[in-house]
C-alpha cells in the first residue's frame, strides 16, 4: 500500500480534471491524456508503447503479442452482433494488429447480480461460436458477480496472446512517408448500430455492427507483402482517431481524401439524425493499413479477396510535411485538418 | 451472433436458478457449477483445466502460464492495501501456482464515472510499487469508463503470462495418497480486513490484509524440491474450498488438523463476531502446497527463510480413504466433513 500522507515524491500529475468523465473512456484526447499522464507516467518500460493495441514480448525466442481490452457495451445485445462476440473478435483484432496469429485468449466476466442466466447462456454461445470462426481458444477465466446497482448486466475482459512470424514488424512508429493508406471497407457500422439501438432509431433497412475477427485479413495481406507497416483497428473514436494517433506515434503527416471513404447511405443519414461525424464512430470490424507504395497494389488484392476486405481502398499516404496533423481534402475540394475526439460523443460503445 | 430462435442446438444448462445470484461469485458450490455448466461446457479444451488457477500453454518450445482475475473488492481502499495492489498480487499469484515465473501483466481498468482522480492516482502506484516489488512488469492496458450508477468506482482485470521451467509439474490433479499438506501461514486476514471496515468494526488492534505476491516463495520451494504436487492460493472460499477443489481433481481424500491451522485470536474474534468460518475466509497471501512425503521438510524449510512463509506448517496429508472428501479433526478430538461454501457469506472480498 502505498503511504499517502507523505505523497511527496509521486504527486497526481497535473490533470484539468479533478474527477474522471466519460469522455477519459472516449477513446480521444483525454483518454490519450489519462493513460499518458497515470498509467505510463508509473508504468514506464520499453513494451508498453504508447497507443499500440498490445504489447510485444519475447519468451523462448519467440515474439508474442499480449494484449487487453475491456468490454462494456450498452445494451449487451445489438444489431448484428453482442458483448460475447465482440470482447472476442475485439481482443482477435487487438491481436492480429501488432501483426500477430491470435492463439489463445481468457475470459474475464464482471456480471450484476440478476442478470438473467439465459442472457448469459446467449452470451457464452456467442463467444464460443466467435472463438471458433476466428481459430482460437478460450483457455482461461474468471468469474465475479457485484451486488444489483454496482455493475450493468455483464462486462467482459478478455486476455489474448499470439505469436508473431519472423520478419514482420508492425507498429504504429513504422509509418512513413509515401506509405498508402488502406481502408479495409465502409465505416461506422457498429457505432451507429448500437446508437440506433440505444435511441430507439429505425431505418429502412437495420444497419448491423461490423463487428468481425481480421486475423484473416491480415494474414492474408503479410502473405502478400512484408512491407506493413502500421496496422490498427479503427473502435473507440473512429479513423479519426487512429489516424491521429498514428501521425503523432510516427511523427508523419497524413493526408486522406474524404471521397474515398467508403460510407453507406443509411450511416449517413443515421450520423446526421444523431449528429455525429462518421470519422469518429466505432468500427469493430474494419482495419486501416499504412503499406510501403511499392506493396500497396498487392496487398490490396489480396485483402479484397477476403470476405472482410472485398470494399478494401487507399484513401490516402502519409507525407512528410505537417508531421503529427491529418488533413482531409473534402468532396468540395477545399481541406480540413482532422483532429482527435474531443469529449465523448458515444459512451459504452464497445 | 447466435440465432436464439432456434435454440434447439444448445438449450441453456438445466440450473437451479434463472439469475445470478451473489453467490454465483462466491468462489463455492455456485461458481463451481456455473463455470462447470456455462463456460467449461461451451469452451471445451484440453487448456481449460476445471478450477487451476491459469492455463498452460507451450509456444515455441517454453511452457507458459496465461492467467486472468477480476478485481471488484468494495472497498477499494481497505486496511493493509488496496484494489491496485490486489490486482497484481493475485495475479502474480495465480501464475506462481501454475510454478512460473511471473514475468508480465495486462491491466483493465473498468472505472466509474466520477471517480476521484486522485484515488485513481493512488491506485496506479500502489499498482507500480506492487509490480516493481513482485518483479513483473505491466506491459499493456485498457480503460473503459461506465456512467455513474452503472459500476462502483473501479474495477482492474490483470491477466498475466509466467514461464513454467523444465521439470515443473504443479496441478491440482497431481496430489495423490501420501502427500503432506502446507499452509503458509495464518489465515482469513484478507477476507476480515475488508469485512471489518466495510461493517464498521473496530479491534484493538487493526486486522489488515496479508495481501502479498508469492513468487518468490514459490521459486524458493522449487529450489528446494521439484516434487511439488500443487500450489494453491485460497482466495474466494478460503482454505476449506481451495483443499475441496484438489480433492475433488485429484480424486484423494484430504485430512487435516483443525489445532495444526493458525488463526490469530483477533480474526478468531472477529470471525465470531460476524458470524464467518474462518476456513471460508479470503486470504491474498497465502497458498497451499501437496508436496511428496520424503520433500515436505526440505520445502517446509526453505518456506520458512522466506518473509511470505516463516509461520509455515504442515496441516495434514492427502489420503487414499474418502476420496473428493476433506476431513478435518477438530480440537477436541472429533471429526468433521469440510465442505465446499455453499451460499455466499462475503461477497466483493476480491
Amino acid at each position: 500500500m502505498i503511504d499517502m500522507s507523505s505523497g511527496l515524491s509521486c504527486p497526481l500529475p497535473i490533470t484539468d480534471y479533478k474527477q474522471i468523465l466519460l469522455a477519459h473512456g472516449g477513446g480521444g484526447t483525454l483518454t490519450q491524456q489519462l493513460v499518458r499522464k497515470m498509467f505510463l507516467s508509473q508504468f514506464q518500460n520499453s513494451y508498453l508503447e504508447p497507443l499500440h493495441d498490445g504489447a510485444v514480448i519475447t519468451i523462448g525466442g519467440a515474439r508474442l503479442a499480449f494484449s487487453t481490452d475491456s468490454y462494456v457495451v450498452n445494451p449487451i445485445f445489438f444489431p448484428g452482433g453482442d458483448i460475447g462476440e465482440l470482447a472476442v473478435n475485439g481482443t482477435v483484432n487487438d491481436l492480429a494488429m501488432c501483426g500477430a496469429r491470435p492463439l489463445y485468449l481468457s475470459a474475464g466476466f464482471i456480471i450484476e447480480e440478476g442478470l438473467a442466466m439465459e442472457d448469459l447462456w446467449r452470451v457464452v454461445l456467442s463467444m464460443q461460436e466467435a472463438a471458433k470462426s476466428a481459430g482460437v481458444l478460450l483457455v482461461t477465466g474468471d468469474t465475479k458477480v457485484v451486488d444489483r446497482g454496482k455493475g450493468d448486466k455483464i462486462f467482459i475482459n478478455t486476455s489474448g496472446i499470439g505469436v508473431i512470424d519472423e520478419g514482420i514488424d508492425v507498429t504504429p512508429k513504422r509509418a512513413r512517408p509515401g506509405d498508402r493508406v488502406i481502408l479495409s471497407g465502409p465505416i461506422a457500422l457498429h457505432g451507429i448500430a448500437v446508437m440506433s439501438m440505444r435511441e430507439g432509431l429505425e431505418f429502412e433497412t437495420q444497419i448491423k455492427s461490423d463487428t468481425a475477427a481480421l486475423n484473416s485479413l491480415v494474414m492474408d495481406m503479410i502473405n502478400a507483402s512484408k512491407d506493413i507497416h502500421v496496422l490498427r483497428d479503427p473502435t473507440r473514436g473512429g479513423i479519426a482517431s487512429a489516424l491521429n494517433e498514428i501521425a503523432g506515434s510516427a511523427h508523419v503527416g497524413i493526408e486522406v481524401v474524404e471521397e474515398k471513404i467508403p460510407i453507406p447511405d443509411d450511416v449517413k443519414g443515421a450520423c446526421e439524425i444523431l449528429g455525429l461525424d462518421p470519422l469518429y464512430v466505432a468500427n469493430e470490424g474494419k482495419l486501416i493499413a499504412f503499406v510501403a507504395p511499392e506493396a500497396a497494389d498487392a496487398v490490396l488484392a489480396s485483402m479484397r479477396k477476403n470476405r472482410y476486405g472485398t470494399d478494401a481502398v487507399v484513401i490516402g499516404e502519409a507525407v512528410a510535411a505537417h508531421a503529427g496533423i491529418v488533413i482531409m481534402t473534402t468532396a468540395i475540394g477545399g481541406h480540413r485538418v482532422v483532429d482527435m475526439l474531443s469529449g465523448e460523443q458515444l459512451p459504452r460503445i464497445c
